[in-house]
C-alpha cells in the first residue's frame, strides 16, 4: 500500500475544474505563445484581481524559470540581487541566477525573512565605498511571500522594504510561488492589490497551488515592462501551446478558486500544527501557512515514515530531525486525520524541554 | 466564424487519449521532478522503441529549452555548435544558445539541410589554422529531422555526417521536435533505432506531435550522460509535476500512437501538396512531411486568407509570397477538403511558368 | 639569422618615447585603477583631440577585451550586434561576444565593409516580423576603421550608417584598434572629431600603433556612460597600475606622435604596394593603409619566406596564396628596401592574367 | 608635497631591472600572443623553480582576469567554486565569476583562511542530499596564499585541504597574486615546489610583486591543461605583445629576484608591525607578510593621514578604524622610518585595552 504524502504541495495533478476545462477546449484552434484569447482573458482577470489595470501579465511554466527570467530582465551584467540566505534563488535553483551572470547577494535570514534595515545597510555599504566598481552593485531585492519557511511579511515590513527600494531606486521582486497560501492565511494582513502596489514585479504561483503548472508574472513598474517577451523566449519559458496557461488561470481566478484552494491547504496545515503542539513537539518555525516545520525525535520520525512521506529539513542534534509537513489544495481531511492519529506524545524534547 | 488554421502544428490541445489519462491519474500522489513511476515507465518504453537499453531518457517542456539545455551540457565555453543557417537554434530562439555563451557556427543550407562535406571543411579549417585558439572551436553538430523546411536526411546522408563527427570526435545532436512526421514519412528510410545509433543525443518531440507539451531527450553516448539533470534544473526545464511528462509519453509510446498521429498529418499534407501541384502552383521546397511550402500569387493568398490562416514565409518577388501549409495530428479531413476546394488554378506562375 | 617580419603590426615593443617616459615616472607613487593624474591628463588630451569635451574616456588593455566590454555594456541579454562577416568580433575573438551572451548578427562584407542599406534591411526585417521576440533583436552596429582588410569607410558611408542607427535609435560602435593608420591614410576623408560625432563610442587603438598595449575608449553618447567602470572591472580589463596606460597615451597624444607613427607605417605599406603592382602581382583588396593583401604564386611566396615572415590569408586556388604584408610604426625603411629587392616579376598571374 | 603611500603594493611602476630589459629588447621582432622565445624561456625558468617539468605555464595580465579564466576553464556550468567569504573572487571582482556563470560558494573565514574540515562538510552536504541537482555542485576550491588578510596556510593545513580535494576529486586552485610575500615570509613553511605539488593550478603574481603587470599561471594537473589558451583568448587575457610578460618573468625568476623583492617588502612590514605594537596599537590580524592590519583611534589615523596614505578597512566601533599598512618591493626604508617616527603611543585602546 502506498504511503500518504505530506512531502510537498505538488504531489497531485491539478484542481479538477482545470482538467475539465482543458477537456472542453481541447480541439479549439488557437494561436501559440500566449497570444490567444484565453491568455488575454486570464490577464484581464488577474489585472482586475490586482486592481492594477496597467499591469503587464505574462505566463511562464515553473518557478526557477520565472525567477531567472525576471531577474535577468532587470539587472545589468555587473549588478546583483539581494536575497535571504535561505531564499529559493540562493539555494535551490542550481545557480540559475549565476548562470544568467548575476550574483545573489545574501543577507542572514530569520525564519526565512530579511528586514528593511538589512537591505538599507547593504545598499548604503556599497555606495559609500571607494571604488564601488570593485564589487557587485546591489540592484534589486528578492523576497518570497510566503517565505521558504512558510512565514509571512507583515504589511508594515513589506512597506519598509518597499520604501528602502524606492529610496535607492531599485525594484522589489516578490516570489509568489506559494502566494495564495500566504494571502489566504489568517495571519496575513495584505491583499493582492496591496502586493501589486508594494512590489514592482511579483508572481501568482500556479504549480504549487492547484494548476498543472504555471506562474503568472505581474509587472506593475512600467520601467520593467519593455521587451519582457524576449526574455521569456530566450529563457525557454515561452510555451508553444500558451493557451494551457491561459485556461488554467481563467479557472483559478474565477469564483475565487485560487483562494479557496489555498485556504483549504492552510486549514489542514493548522490542524497538523495544533496536533503536534498538543503532543508536545517543538515547532522549528512559527508558520501560519501550508508548510509546518517541527523538530521530531528520530524514533518518532521513523515510526511516522512507515505510513507517511515527509520532508527531512535538517538535524539540529544527533537525536532529532527537523521535518516539514506540507499540505496542499489536494490534501484530504481523512489523511490528515490519519496523520494526527498516528502522533504519540513527544517523549524526548530538544534542549530545555517541550516547545517554548 | 473562425477561420480554419493551417498555420502550425500546435494549434490544438492534445491527443484525447492523453487528456483522458491525465484525468484518470489526477489524484495519484507522486514524487516530483521526473522521478515518478510514470516517467520511469515512459523511459522504459522509449528505450525499447529505440532499441537502446542503455540510453538515458530525460523529459523537458519545450524545444528552445531542450536545445539550449543539451547544447549547454555538451560544449565547453570556447566551443560552438555547427548548424544550418536556417537551423532553429540559429534563427528562431532569440539567441538562447548565445545566452548560454556559445556561438552557432552556421553553414549554408539547401532546403534546410547541410552535408557531411561542409561539416568536414568547417572542422578541417579550424584545426589547420595557426593559432586556432583565436576562433571558436567547432565541437558538435546540430541538425533537425525533419528540417525546418520539412525535408529529410537520407540514411546515407545521416551516416556520412555521423562519420565526420566520429572522425573529429564530436557529438551529433538531432533536433526531433517533429521527429514523428519525419519517421512516418513515406520517403524516410530511417527508423528510431537507426537514429539512436547515428545520433549521440536526439529528442522525440511531443509539443508538435500530439502532446500538450514535452520533448523526450535520448542520450545514447555515455560521455554525455553525466549530471544532465543539473543542466535541466539550472535551465528551468525541470517540471515540478514531472509526472505530466511521463504520462504523456506513456500514452504516445503505447500502441504506436506517436507514429499513427504523425502519419495522419503527413497524409493530409500530401493531399494539400497534390492539390496545389494540380492547380499549377510552384512548390518552394520538396517536403515529404507535414509542412508544405508553396509560392502563391499575392491575390490568391489574399483570397485564401479569408477562410484559412496560413504562415507567410517570405516574398520571392513583389507579386508572390511563399506560404507554409502545416498539418498536424489534429487536422480534420473535412478542413483539408475545404482548403482544396478553395484553390483555383494558378494564373500567375513565378519565373518561367508552372512548377518545374 | 632572423627573418624580417612583415607579419603584423605588433612585432616590436613600443615607441621609444613611451619607454623613456615609463623610466622617468617609474618610482612615482600613484593611485591604481586608472584614477591617477597621468590617466586624467591623457583623458584631457584625448577629449581635446576629439573636440569632445563631454566625452568619457577609459583605458583598457587589449582589443578583444575592449570589444567585449563595450558591447556587454550596451546590449541587453536578448540583443545582438550587427557586424560584417569578416568583422574581428565575428571571427577572431574565440566567441568573446557570445561568451557575454550576445549573438553577432553578420552581414556580408565587401572588402571588409558593410553598407548602410544592409543595416537598414536587417533592422527593418526584425521589426516587421510577427513575433519579433523569437529572434535576436539587432541593437547596435559594430564596424572597424580601418577594417580588418585595411579598407576605409568614406565620410559619406559612415554618415549613412550613422543615420540608420539614429533612425532606429541604436548606437554605432567603431573598433579603432588601427585607427591611426586609417586617419593618417591619404585616402581618408574623416578626422578624429568627425569620428567622435559619427560614432556613439569608439576607441583609439594603442597596441598596434606604437604602445606596449592599450586601447582608449571614447564614449560620446551620454546614454552609454553609466557605470562603465563596473564593466571594465568585471571583464578583467581594469589594470591595477592604470598609470601605465595614462603615461602611454600622454606620450602618444603629444606633438601628434600617434599620427606621425601611423603615417610612417602607411608610407612603407605604400612602397610595398607599388612595388608589388609594378612586378605584376594581383592586389586582393584595395587597401590605403598599413595592411596590403596580394595574391602570390605559391613558389614566389616560398622564396620570399626564406627571408621574410608574412601572414598567409587564404588560397584562392591551388597555385596561389593571398598574403598580407603588414607594416607598423616600427618598420624600418631598409627592411622594406630588402623586401622590394627580393621581388621578381610575377610569372603566373591568377585567372585572366596580370592585376586588373 | 605628496603624501607617502602605504596604501597598496602597486603604487609604483616596476623593478628597474625589468624596465632596463624592456628597453634592451624593445626593437626585437617577436611573434605575438605568448609564443615568443622570451615566454618560452620564462616558462622554462618557472618550471624549474617549481620542480614541475611537466607543468603548463601561461601568462595573463591581471588578477581578476586570471581568477575568472582559471575558474571558467575548470567548472562546468552547474558547478561552483568554494571560497572564503573574504576571498578576492567573492568580494572584490564585481562578480567576474558569476559573469562566467558560476556561483561562489562561500565558507566563513578566520583571518582570511578556511579549513579542510569546512570544505569536507560542504562537499559531503551536497552529495548526501536527495536530488543534489537542485543545488550548485561544489567542484573546486579557491584559496589565496597569502590570504587577503596577509595570513598564511601552514603546510599541514594546505595538505589537509589538498587531501579533501583528492578525496572528492576536485581541483585546488591557489590565488598567488602575492605569492612571493607569502613564500618569503619567515613564518612560511612551504616552498614553490611544495605548492606545485599541493595545488592543481596556482599563479605566481607579478603585478603586486615588482612587475608592471602579469600573473604566471602554473597548471600541474594534466586534466586541466587542455585548450587553456582558448580560455585566455576568449576572456580577453591574451596580450598581443606577449613578449612583455615573458621578459618580465625572465627577469623576476633570474637570480631569485622575485624572492628578494618580496623579502624586502616583508622586512619593512615587520618594522611597521613592531613599531605599532610597541606603541600599544591593537593588531587586527596576525599577518606575517607585507600587509599589516591594525586598529587605530580615529584621531591617530587622522593625524597620520596628513603625511601618509593608508587603506581604511572597516570600523570596529565609532572611535576606531581598522587600517591596512601595505609595503611592497618598492617601499623605501626612509619612508618607513618617517612613518614609525610619526607614531605616538596609543591613548585609546579598543575594548579591554592594549593589544592582546
Amino acid at each position: 500500500m502506498n504511503r500518504i504524502q505530506f512531502q510537498c504541495d505538488y504531489n497531485e495533478g491539478c484542481a479538477p475544474q482545470i482538467l475539465q476545462r482543458l477537456v472542453e477546449t481541447n480541439l479549439e484552434q488557437n494561436i501559440g505563445y500566449g497570444e490567444d484569447p484565453h491568455c488575454e482573458h486570464a490577464r484581464e482577470l488577474i489585472r482586475k484581481a490586482c486592481e492594477a489595470p496597467q499591469a503587464d501579465v505574462h505566463f511562464l511554466v515553473g518557478g526557477t524559470q520565472t525567477n531567472a527570467t525576471v531577474i535577468s530582465s532587470i539587472l545589468r551584467p555587473y549588478q546583483g540581487v539581494i536575497a535571504a540566505t535561505t531564499g529559493h534563488i540562493a539555494v535551490h535553483e542550481t545557480g540559475a541566477i549565476e548562470h544568467g551572470g548575476h550574483k545573489v547577494l545574501t543577507l542572514p535570514a530569520t525564519n526565512g525573512k530579511i528586514q528593511a534595515e538589512q537591505v538599507r545597510q547593504c545598499l548604503a555599504g556599497h555606495y559609500s565605498e571607494d571604488g564601488p566598481e570593485h564589487a557587485v552593485q546591489p540592484a534589486m531585492v528578492y523576497i518570497s511571500y510566503p517565505t521558504e519557511y512558510g512565514t509571512l511579511y507583515s504589511k508594515q515590513e513589506l512597506t519598509e522594504i518597499h520604501n528602502v527600494c524606492r529610496e535607492y531606486q531599485i525594484p522589489l521582486f516578490v516570489d509568489g510561488s506559494r502566494l495564495g497560501y500566504g494571502l489566504a492565511s489568517k495571519e496575513s494582513d495584505i491583499t493582492l492589490p496591496d502586493l501589486a502596489k508594494l512590489a514592482d514585479v511579483f508572481y501568482i504561483g500556479g504549480t504549487k497551488q492547484g494548476a498543472l503548472f504555471g506562474e503568472a508574472v505581474v509587472i506593475t513598474n512600467p520601467a520593467l515592462k519593455k521587451d519582457f517577451r524576449y526574455f521569456i523566449k530566450q529563457g525557454g519559458g515561452m510555451l508553444a501551446k500558451g493557451r494551457l496557461l491561459g485556461i488554467q488561470y481563467e479557472v483559478l481566478m474565477q469564483d475565487n478558486l485560487y483562494m479557496t484552494l489555498a485556504r483549504h491547504a492552510n486549514e489542514q496545515a493548522e490542524r497538523i500544527k495544533e496536533a503536534l503542539l498538543r503532543k508536545g513537539y517543538k515547532m522549528a518555525v512559527p508558520s501560519p501557512t501550508n508548510q509546518q516545520f517541527f523538530i521530531l525525535p528520530n524514533e518518532d520520525l521513523k515510526r511516522l515514515e512507515e505510513d507517511f512521506v515527509l520532508s527531512v529539513w535538517n538535524q539540529p542534534d544527533a537525536d532529532h530531525t527537523t521535518v516539514r509537513f506540507c499540505t496542499s489544495w489536494a490534501t484530504r481531511k481523512e489523511n490528515v486525520d490519519k496523520l494526527i492519529n498516528s502522533l504519540t506524545p513527544n517523549p524526548s524534547p530538544v534542549g530545555e524541554g517541550r516547545n517554548k
